[in-house]
């Protein structure tokens, strides 16, 4: 099996983004790493459902990237064969005129997932730090407090009952490249390009140097940012995969015990 | 093809149950309809993301049945390889005191799917109609005024972008006490066994009589009910999934035009 604690951010380090790995270079073949991916499908399957029948806890799942870094892909392959009535995905955009109006946890919070859910974040408050702090979009004496306040917020949520989980998807400048220029040269995935990404993409620098800051600041024992070599796909969605399940073994959701004697019951 | 028409309640028509199938005894095989099945996964798929990258329209599906009628296998099985970005499930159990605290329409208007999405209700504001009236849990000159604020609230759906399909998967008292004795007999299922469903099934005949008026009242031509022989599921499920492609289709969203000229734009 994968050491998937080998992508682990161990809390209290310092990241150099330099130092990860953004395309995964091991033994692991890419045949064997597809039927891995596969046959994950049943414990995952299986554990969504007792999280669900247990109705008690949930799983918070944290998806950020750079544009291009295959956050939408990550989601649709990794949860796509879990039950629906039991996973959420909410992605967030540029705040609304009513979000800007409040804390930048209020929309978040809302979006937590409920008892027996897998919550699923694609963006997250994470970017209240990220795209806020590289703009200016708030002072710095703002932004600067966020990083307490989001680990205050995480540490209420698992306390609470929510255990959290946190990907970030490390590609290198050159592959967003490769991958936004697939978006301009085939028509049909031209409505995911978006041109302002060439403006964030002119700030690389500054966006590994905050994604840096918080996930050195984040990485907690209870709520672990992964940082994820996602240049290859097979590689990448196998991982991911693979801590949501030893996440949710650890947790180890239970079907609830029942107050009635099946064996006395009779339908009429 | 399936003549899915032939399962539509007509507008005006007055429904009596039991001249609607349960089972389905047709000349389409099982393998060739699983094969059907399977192969509208693509079309589903396809469709879906171009209702999500237009961004301006969604589409609303309803489940009710009685007990064990199969809502949660349906909505798994139809809907499992939809990209869980942009499909939500909304299950509606007893309404919470919060939600006692307003009209029957508040919670299920918060839950309407947003543009791009595809909102699937695993029962709905239908309860009221159907619970409310058969427990005496409101008035009868309250529950009796629900039918046209149900026809008007979908009116309302479907002139501001949400589609509405409306399934009933149909079963039979004896076919409903298998499923039910199954939940007993396999120990895994047994959190899906509430007594309090042993209640309501005493009162199957007015539960029929309740959805009969629900359906007659509030099938229309914009937000049609389809009654689902359901008792061979893979038939429920090849017939569900084909109308939802049907639907998608006659909505034909598009990928939005973008306004940049691909060819002239260079990443650096």
């Amino acid at each position: 099996m994968l050491k998937t604690d080998d992508y682990r951010v161990k809390p209290g380090s310092r990241v150099n983004l330099k130092k990860w790995a953004t395309r995964y270079e091991g033994d692991l073949e890419r045949e064997k790493a597809e039927q891995r991916f596969v046959a994950l499908r049943t414990p995952l399957n299986d554990l969504q459902e007792r999280l669900y029948s247990e109705g008690r806890r949930s799983l918070l799942v944290v998806f950020q990237a750079m544009d291009a870094g295959g956050k939408d892909s990550t989601v649709r392959k990794v949860f796509g064969p879990v039950n629906p009535a039991g996973c959420r995905v909410t992605s967030f955009k540029a705040p609304s005129a009513l979000e800007r109006a409040h804390d930048f946890l209020w929309r978040v919070h809302a979006a937590a997932p409920r008892a027996g859910n897998i919550g699923v974040f694609n963006r997250s408050h994470y970017e209240d730090v990220l795209i806020a702090r590289v703009k200016n979009l708030v002072p710095e004496k703002v932004w600067k407090k966020r990083y307490d306040h989001i680990n205050d917020f995480e540490r209420l949520l698992t306390d609470e009952g929510t255990a959290v989980v946190k990907f970030f998807l490390h590609i290198t400048k050159g592959y967003q490249k490769q991958r936004l220029q697939r978006r301009l040269d085939r028509p049909d995935k031209h409505w995911k390009f978006n041109p302002e990404d060439l403006t964030e993409r002119a700030r690389w620098h500054e966006y590994q140097k905050a994604f840096e800051v918080a996930l050195s600041r984040s990485s907690t024992k209870a709520c672990p940012w992964y940082i994820v070599p996602a240049e290859r796909r097979w590689f990448r969605n196998l991982l991911v995969r693979q801590v949501i399940v030893e996440k949710l073994r650890a947790m180890n959701p239970k079907h609830p015990d029942v107050t009635f004697d099946a064996s006395k019951i009779v339908i009429e």
